[in-house]
């Protein structure tokens, strides 16, 4: 899913994953994060594509909202567990959107 | 690939994708405008991933440069074939990125 226009300024997570052969576990706490996610204050939406790698980005109305949900404590443990098992590598870049361009067909 | 750490600020292009069934073209005009994306000035790096959803994001290091390579004339000619041909949908965001974190096993 592509997500429509939304007005910036607002905040993009760029989450760039690369995953190990030990995914006991990976995709039910991976669906569980986004049902979560967008329950947090200030979620706008997401978008994901994976191949060889990974990238989620999902958005934000601000840096609090973010922060907010980084300290989600259920969160925070599937983080734990996904740099104990299920990532090899992975970057998180936190983005300011300062315009963006549409195009449908 | 993932992109390693790079020093904020610098810019990310989020461009999301939906193709059509007429990608006649498609693979050889992404990977050319892929190397053409390099050898502009202010180019930082590249990441993408495609399942239903392509994400595509490129790294540069200010608005000038993402502005200098939307101007390139091959790089136009590339984007009138993708309305006419490539794209279902799109999405094209331009963001500043503030702060990054990232994970090696």
């Amino acid at each position: 899913m592509i997500l429509d226009s939304l007005e910036p300024p607002y905040y993009a997570v760029i989450f760039t994953t690369i995953l190990t052969n030990d995914l006991n576990g990976y995709k039910e706490t991976a669906e569980r994060m986004e049902t979560l996610a967008k329950q947090q204050l200030g979620y706008l939406g997401i978008e994901h594509a994976r191949d060889e790698v990974g990238i989620t980005v999902s958005y934000w109305k601000d840096v609090e909202s973010i922060l907010n949900w980084k300290q989600n404590i259920e969160h925070t443990e599937a983080r734990e567990m996904g740099r104990k098992k299920w990532y090899k590598q992975y970057q998180l870049r936190i983005c300011k959107v300062e315009r963006e361009y549409g195009f449908t067909k």
